[in-house]
C-alpha cells in the first residue's frame, strides 16, 4: 500500500519518442510551489537536463513540477540540446500559465540524437490532457527504460506536528545512457521544510544509499535525484524531526538502490558487502569498492562459487592498510577465511544451498581500527554481457 | 628464430602437481653466478614464494637459477608455506652443491593449499636429470597454467662492445591465482652488468609494459617477474648502452605484456588506448584505465560497437580535468567524436569491418596539456564468463 504524499498530480504519455507504442513522458506536479532538492551525475560530460536543472535549482527555488522522457537523453547533444530542453520545459511551462524555471527536466535514453521537438509540440498537450488522471505507478512505469520493474518505495512518517508522506520512484538498470539505462528518481513529500535543510537532509540521504551501490561501476552522462517537499499536509518539520525525516528518506533511497542493484542489466544476485574495522572509513570503502567492482568476484557469485581466494586477493590490492594476519572474511554468514589462511572446513557443501539465494552476505573484518562501509553490488553473468554487448546493433 | 643468451641451462618435468600429466616443474640454471633482479606483486597477501624471493633479492645478489612450478600457488598457506617454500629450493640447492640463496622460487596454481613435499623430493632429481636436455620453449611451456599459448620474445642487442641476447618468457591468462592465472615471468640476459642498474632498468621497463595492461583489473597474491643477466657473453654493458639495453627490455616485456592480454582468459580482442592532450600524465593514465577497466566499454568492443558514448563516460567519470568540448575520441583511427558530441558522419558502416579486428585502437585527446599514456586491455564476453563463473566447482 503506497502511502502517496498528498498535493501532487501525475500525468504520463506516450510522445512518439520510441519506434514502438509505449509511455515515454511523464510530468508530477504539486499544487502549489514545492521546495526542491536535487543530486546530479559528477560526470564530466553532463547532459543538457543537468544543465539546466542545475540552474534552476541555484539560489534554493520553489518549483512546480518534474518532466521526464526517456528515448533521447539529450546529452552530448552541445548548445542546441541544451535550447531544446529549454524549450520543452517553455512549452510545458506556457500550457500551465508558468515560468520555465517551475518545471525540472530529466531525460534517459539513447545520447548524441536531437530531440524531435515537433513530437514535443504534440506531446504537451496529451501529456497535461492526463494530468490526474493518472498516479505514481504510471509515473513509475512510464520513465522505465530496460528495467525489468518499475521500483518505488514509500512511509508514512510521524513528525512532531502530525504524519507526512514520502515517496520515492526510480528507474535504473545499468549505469549508463548508451544503453539508455541512466539512474534517474523522484522523491516526493507533503512535509513543510526549510530549503536548506531538505537539501542537505537529500545530499546525505544520496551518499548513503545511491553512491554505495554498483551494477557496473559506471556513472552516466544524466543521473539525477530529484526532491520536492510541497508542504500539502499543512506540517512542518521542526529540529526535532531532522532526524527521523533524514533517517525515512535514507530508507526509501536505499530501498530504490537496492532495486536498483536487483534490477541490474543482467545481474542475478545483490552482494552485500560489509567491511569493518577498518583503519578508517575511507579505507573500509576502498576495500568494499574493490571487492564489489571486481570481475572475478562477480563471475564467482553468478557461479555460486564460495571462492574465497578472489575476495581475499581483492582486499589484498584495494590498498586499504591492514595486517593479512588479521583478516577474516565470511560468506553467508560462515567464516571462510581468517590468519591468512582459509578456515579447516569443509565449507562448499554447507554454501552450496546458501549461495543459490539472490541477496549474498560477504562480510569483511581487517582488525586494524573502527572503521566501516557498507556497499551493495550486482553479479557479472551471461546475461550481463547479453545486454551490454549487442545494444546499438 | 629465438635469439637465445649464452650460459643458461633449462629443465623440466611432471613432478606430479596435476590429476593429469603434464610438465609442470621448470628450471633455468645459469653457468655462473647471474646478476638478479626483481619485480613482485603489491597485493597484500602475498604468496610464500613472493616472499622468499624478496627476501633473496635484498642486498642485489647474484644467483644461479630460478625454479618455478605450477599447480599450488603455495598462497595463503600461513608459516608452513614459507617453510615448504624454503625446503624446495635447499633440495634443488643441495642437489646442486649450492646454497638455497642461490635459486629464486615461484609458484602458480590454486591458493590454498599446502605442497605436497613427498613429490617435490621425488620431482628434483627428475628435473636434474634433464638438466640441458630441455630448452627455452620448453620451459615456456611448463610454467603455462590457463594459457592457450606459450609467450617468448627475444632480442639481439648491439652494444658499444658487442652483440648480447635478451630472452623473455612469460605466463598470464586471468590475472588471479585462484584461477591458476599469475602473471610471470622470466627474463634471462647475457650481458656483464651493474646489479643496481639492472634492477633499475628492470623497474622502469616493467612500468612501461606489464604495468600498463589489463585483463581484469586484478593483481595476484604470486604476480613476479625475475631478470638474470650472467655475463656469459663476455660483453659488460657501458655507461652509452644503458638506453639501447633499456629499449630492448622494455621492447621485450611489452611483448609478453601484450601476449598476455591477448590471451586474457575469455578474451577476444586487445584494446590499445592512448590518451594525449591530458594536463599530466597522471590524468593521462586515470582516463586510459577507466576505458580500459570499464565493462560497458569492454563489452562494446566485444559486440563490435563503435559505441562511443561509453568511451566518452568513462571519460568524463575519470576524475581528470579537461573541458568536454575540446574532448576528441576515435576508434580504429577514425574521428567519432568531437566539440561535446558524435560528428556529423555516419562512421558505424565504415568501422564495422576494421571492429573485427582482434587489435581495436582506442584515440583519446582532451586538449588540455602534455600528458600522456597508452594502456591496453582485453574485452569482455561470454568466454571470460564461461572461464571464470565455474572454475572452483
Amino acid at each position: 500500500m503506497l502511502s502517496t504524499p498528498k498535493g501532487y498530480q501525475f500525468a504520463v504519455t506516450d510522445a512518439g519518442f520510441h519506434k514502438y507504442p509505449r509511455n515515454n513522458l511523464a510530468l508530477v506536479l504539486s499544487d502549489t510551489p514545492a521546495t526542491a532538492a536535487g543530486v546530479f551525475t559528477k560526470n564530466r560530460f553532463c547532459a543538457a537536463p543537468v544543465i539546466v536543472g542545475k540552474e534552476i535549482l541555484e539560489g534554493k527555488p520553489a518549483v512546480r513540477g518534474i518532466m521526464i522522457n526517456t528515448g533521447q537523453a539529450n546529452a552530448c547533444t552541445g548548445e542546441q540540446g541544451i535550447q531544446n530542453c529549454r524549450t520543452t520545459i517553455s512549452l510545458l511551462a506556457k500550457a500551465l500559465n508558468l515560468a520555465p524555471k517551475d518545471i525540472l527536466p530529466a531525460s534517459t535514453g539513447v545520447i548524441g540524437q536531437q530531440f524531435d521537438m515537433n513530437k514535443w509540440e504534440k506531446a504537451v498537450p496529451l501529456l497535461l490532457a492526463n494530468l490526474g488522471k493518472n498516479n505514481a505507478t504510471d509515473f513509475a512505469d512510464a520513465i522505465l527504460t530496460t528495467d525489468a520493474f518499475h521500483k518505488i518505495s514509500s512511509r508514512k512518517i510521524n513528525l512532531v506536528g502530525g504524519d507526512v508522506s514520502l515517496l520515492g520512484m526510480a528507474k535504473g538498470a545499468g549505469m549508463i545512457c548508451p544503453n539508455m539505462a541512466t539512474m534517474l528518481a523522484v522523491v516526493l513529500c507533503d512535509v513543510q521544510i526549510d530549503a536548506d535543510l531538505w537539501q542537505s537532509l537529500f545530499r546525505q540521504a544520496v551518499d548513503q544509499s545511491f553512491n554505495r551501490v554498483s551494477v557496473d561501476g559506471d556513472t552516466s552522462t544524466n543521473d539525477t535525484v530529484y526532491g520536492l517537499a510541497n508542504g500539502a499536509s499543512g506540517i512542518s518539520a521542526t529540529a526535532e524531526d531532522t532526524s527521523i525525516l533524514l533517517e525515512a528518506l535514507t530508507d526509501v533511497l536505499s530501498e530504490l538502490a537496492y532495486l536498483l542493484v536487483k534490477d541490474g542489466e543482467g545481474a542475478s544476485k545483490v552482494l552485500h558487502i560489509s567491511v569493518v574495522g577498518a583503519k578508517n572509513n575511507a579505507d573500509a570503502e576502498l576495500v568494499a569498492r574493490t571487492i564489489g567492482h571486481s570481475p572475478l568476484v562477480k563471475t564467482a557469485m553468478y557461479g555460486r562459487d564460495a571462492n574465497w581466494g578472489r575476495i581475499v586477493a581483492a582486499i589484498g590490492r584495494s590498498g586499504a592498510e591492514f595486517n593479512p594476519n588479521d583478516v577474516t572474511v565470511s560468506l553467508c554468514g560462515y567464516k571462510i577465511f581468517e590468519k591468512g589462511q582459509p578456515v579447516d572446513f569443509d565449507f562448499d557443501p554447507v554454501l552450496e544451498p546458501l549461495l543459490k539465494a539472490v541477496d549474498i552476505a560477504i562480510d569483511v573484518r581487517l582488525g586494524e581500527g573502527q572503521g566501516q562501509y557498507i556497499f551493495k553490488a550486482s553479479d557479472l553473468g551471461h546475461a550481463y554481457i547479453d545486454c551490454n554487448a549487442s545494444y546499438r546493433s
